[in-house]
This record gives C-alpha cells, structure tokens and sequence, in this order.
C-alpha cells in the first residue's frame, strides 16, 4: 500500500526551482498520481504552469522514504500558481479537483498529509485579516471531505525575500499572512508549521529557488515526523539534504533515467546503448 | 464559451516531440484544462510524463482558431503514455479520470470533439483482432456518459515507421490496428480516421516527432472540419501549418512569453525589461 500525501496551495508549492540547479531525485518506491494513477515521480510533479519545476514536495518524499525503506510514498499533485484562498473554497474548481483526485489515491493508498504552500496571493489589500479564518474553514472542509479528521497539515511559512524583488508592492502583508498560518498550525490539532527563515528566491523575488526548496522539504518532514513546528533552520537541513540526494540509484532507476534521456532526445541511440552495457 | 476538445489515447496524442524542433503555439484564444480551470495552453500540453512534448493537438487547436477567429478552444488533456485499450476501459482509473474532467469543463465549455491516438500497445499478442470491438465500446460509453452522442471522434492512424526502429518487434499487428481504426471510422456516424502515411519519428522509433505532429494536427483538423476521412496526406499540408506557426503575436502573448522565460531563469531581470521595453 502506497502513503500519500496531497499537495496544495499555489506556485511555491507546486515549485518553480530550475530543474538545472540541483541534483535530480528519482526512487522507484516515490510515486506521483498522474491521470489517477501511479508512476515513479520525476520533476516536475506539479505542472500547473510552463514554469513548474524543483518543489519541496520530492525532497519531502525522499527523507519519508529513506526512514520508511520497505514502503512506498506517493505525491498527489493538485496546486495551483497565483491561487488565492478564495480561489481554494470548496465550492470551486481547485478543491473539487484536489478531493477528487484524493479520493480516488485513497483507494490504492493510505492518506498521510497535506503539504500547503499558499499565501503570496492574500499578501495585499487587508486578505491577510482573512487569512486565519479561511484557512481553518479549508481544513476543515478537505478533512471531512476526504474522511481523515485527523491528518497532519504541514504549512510553510513565506518566503522573507517577498520584502524586496520586482514585485514586493504586491506583498506588503506576508508578514501578517505567516503570523496567521502559525496562530492556526499553534490552535488546531495535528497541524505544523514551517518556517522559511534563510531560504531564498529566484530572481523574480517570487519563487523559492531549487536548493531552498530542497531545504525546505526537509524542514516539512522535520515537522510532519516529530509533530513539531519548525521555527527555524535546522541545525543539519544541508546535510540532511546532500546525503539523500546522494543516494545510490538501483540498476533499474539508472535504466530507466537513460530510456527518458534517449526518449527526450538529450542522448543518441548508440549512446544509450553504450551507457545501459556499463550500467 | 469555450469549445473544448478531449485528448485520450497513449504517448503519441500526448505528444512526445521535442520542443526545440519546432515554433512554439501560443494564442491568448486557445486554452488548455489544468487543475480544472481554463489557462492559456502552452507545450507540452499533456504532461503525463517526463517526456511529454509536442502533440498533434497544439496544431488541431490553432487551425480550429484561424476559423473562429471570435472564440475560444480549449483542450482537455488526458492521454496516458504506454496505455492499452484495455487501460480505457469504462471501470479504470483512466476513463473515469478523462470523464470526471470533461464533465468539469463542460460547465464552463461546449463539447465539440475526441480526439484520439491510441494502438500501439494493442499491437501485439492478438490484441489487434480485438481492437474494433473494444473501441466501438469505448466510443459508446465515452459519448453517453459525456451526454454528447454525436460528438465527432477523430482518430489517427499508427506510424508506418513502426514496421521498423529500435522496439519494432512489439508492433507486429500495427497494421491490423491501422485496418480496425479504419472499419471503426467508415462503420460509425461522425468518427473519423486520419492518415500517419509519410509521418516520421523521434531516434527511438515510436513517436512522432514534433514536424510530424504539426502535420497530424492540421489532418485531424481537417477531418473534423470537413467530416471527412483523410486517407493521405493532404496535397497543401506544409504551407497551412507554415502560415499557422508564422501568425504574429499580440503584445499581451509577447509580454507573456517573455515574463515566462524570466520565472524559467532562461533571460535575466535587465534582459526581461529591456526586452519588454521593445515591444
């Protein structure tokens, strides 16, 4: 049986870190439900936008895995970028898509979480008074909706970065937005919150960049697995970080990672055939 | 409203070719269905894996535009690379997958076609002699569970280049397939077929690659427009994909395409304003 875990919220959690500046994550035992099914997850997994790229949620499932060797993990991956909390109630699009999806991964897996990353949109014009009381509505609603009252919700903190950067007149609230997202994780059962204090952006001043996304993946399975909030760095995160992306592939996921290259163009046809003799 | 368009079948409606092959399609008028809402389509439309690239539907969509120049498409993605007949059988995660986000759009979008590409993985084995009737069944269930019984389905013949390449011996009955598809389209109201005849593939034998599905596009269009069968290739193919990829873009898609290559770190914050300052 696969444990799952549903991601949501907006761009930061569906990831927009270049693909180029990290080492890829690839595990035969992570999945990603795409077209209600299961596959091995590659990166992107969110790809709500032409820009979608490294995101928390893969160094999130490698640490899982690494501490759950004989288990599988399985990433459901339903955000959204620029989405509001409005645009997230469970009357509209987003929602109904994200429970259905879940319901249908809770047939072939065990529901273990819910990784949020939302709030950059409830920045400005006084959303951020609102922030609390939507959010605690929200979780609410998918929990009951998705039949797990008692699922851990982990949600990260934004970005310090958003003071400054191209667009920072769009976000002069984040800091009443993270205060609200750690009030609730503080005042509701089995909820955590996750600090992004250190991590830094794209050059847009928008987007966590691919190394802080990693960190902050570990930060996110710090608090889902000692129920604790994350308040700042941890001491170990880029250690922790380097030793799971070093992790040793299997014969079959060295395999497999060639087919995609020959497939995608990126290596010849003797190429491949050379490299998959030495593997 | 939207006219909205169902992609199903495997890799090669998906689109397995390579991005940098071919102009990129972007029209603020053609959208695509992600998370459950309507977003401007951009390639790889159809991501259901890390190969995903150009589909023959980017194509389909911008010669639909050229004709409507007042309205909108929009495509539903949701072909699943290596998937079977089988695999879209009405009790699989796959249909009810394809159904549950067809039935979403349809809220906000009138229905106007399937378009399919689907048969290599019932190519071998004595699948083929079981394909006609597996596809009238699908094409039934799809059109009374979407409430659209007349709904045009459009569906391509397999490459001829499978007879040869890399992975041909899994393709022995692509021609029994091709003949089924066929029969299927003379034998059914509103169904057609479309030729591969002269369409070449990627290194690895198996998909299309990105000229050739321009070529597709522009066939299947032609068939659903014309409600005809297109049994070769069509005598003025080139020039009318030429004349689609040559329209020029509006200021507001260069400003998107612009800021879109800034949030994937491909031109820098000087590069982005001087840029956006030309246009």
């Amino acid at each position: 049986m696969i444990n799952s875990f549903l991601m949501i919220g907006q761009s930061n959690m569906a990831g927009r870190g270049y693909l180029s500046d990290v080492k890829p994550i690839y595990n035969e035992q992570i999945k990603m439900l795409i077209n209600g099914r299961w596959q091995t997850m590659t990166e992107p997994i969110n790809f709500d936008r032409p820009t979608a790229g490294i995101s928390l949620a893969a160094l999130f499932a490698a640490a899982w895995q690494a501490d759950n060797e004989q288990e599988q993990i399985g990433l459901i991956p339903c955000a959204e970028g620029g989405s509001s909390l409005d645009d997230w109630s469970a009357d509209g699009a987003l929602f109904e898509h994200a429970t259905f999806l879940t319901k249908m991964a809770q047939r072939t897996s065990t529901l273990r979480g819910i990784l949020w990353h939302q709030g950059e949109n409830d920045s400005f014009a006084g959303r951020s008074n609102e922030y609390l009381d939507k959010l605690a509505l929200l979780v609410d609603q998918l929990r009951r909706l998705l039949a797990s009252p008692a699922i851990p919700f982990i949600a990260g903190g934004l970005g310090t970065y958003l003071s400054s950067g191209r667009y920072s007149h769009y976000f002069a609230e984040y800091e009443n937005v993270n205060q609200a997202l750690l009030t609730f994780a503080q005042e509701t059962p089995n909820c955590y919150f996750v600090s992004a204090n250190g991590l830094t952006a794209n050059a847009d001043g928008l987007h966590f960049d691919a190394r802080s996304q990693r960190l902050f993946g570990i930060r996110y399975y710090d608090a889902f697995q000692t129920k604790r909030h994350v308040l700042a760095p941890l001491r170990d995160e880029k250690e922790r970080v380097k030793r799971l992306e070093e992790r040793p592939l299997t014969k079959a996921e060295s395999t497999a990672l060639l087919e995609i290259s020959f497939a995608r163009g990126e290596i010849s046809l003797p190429e491949l055939e050379e490299r998959l003799a030495r593997i």
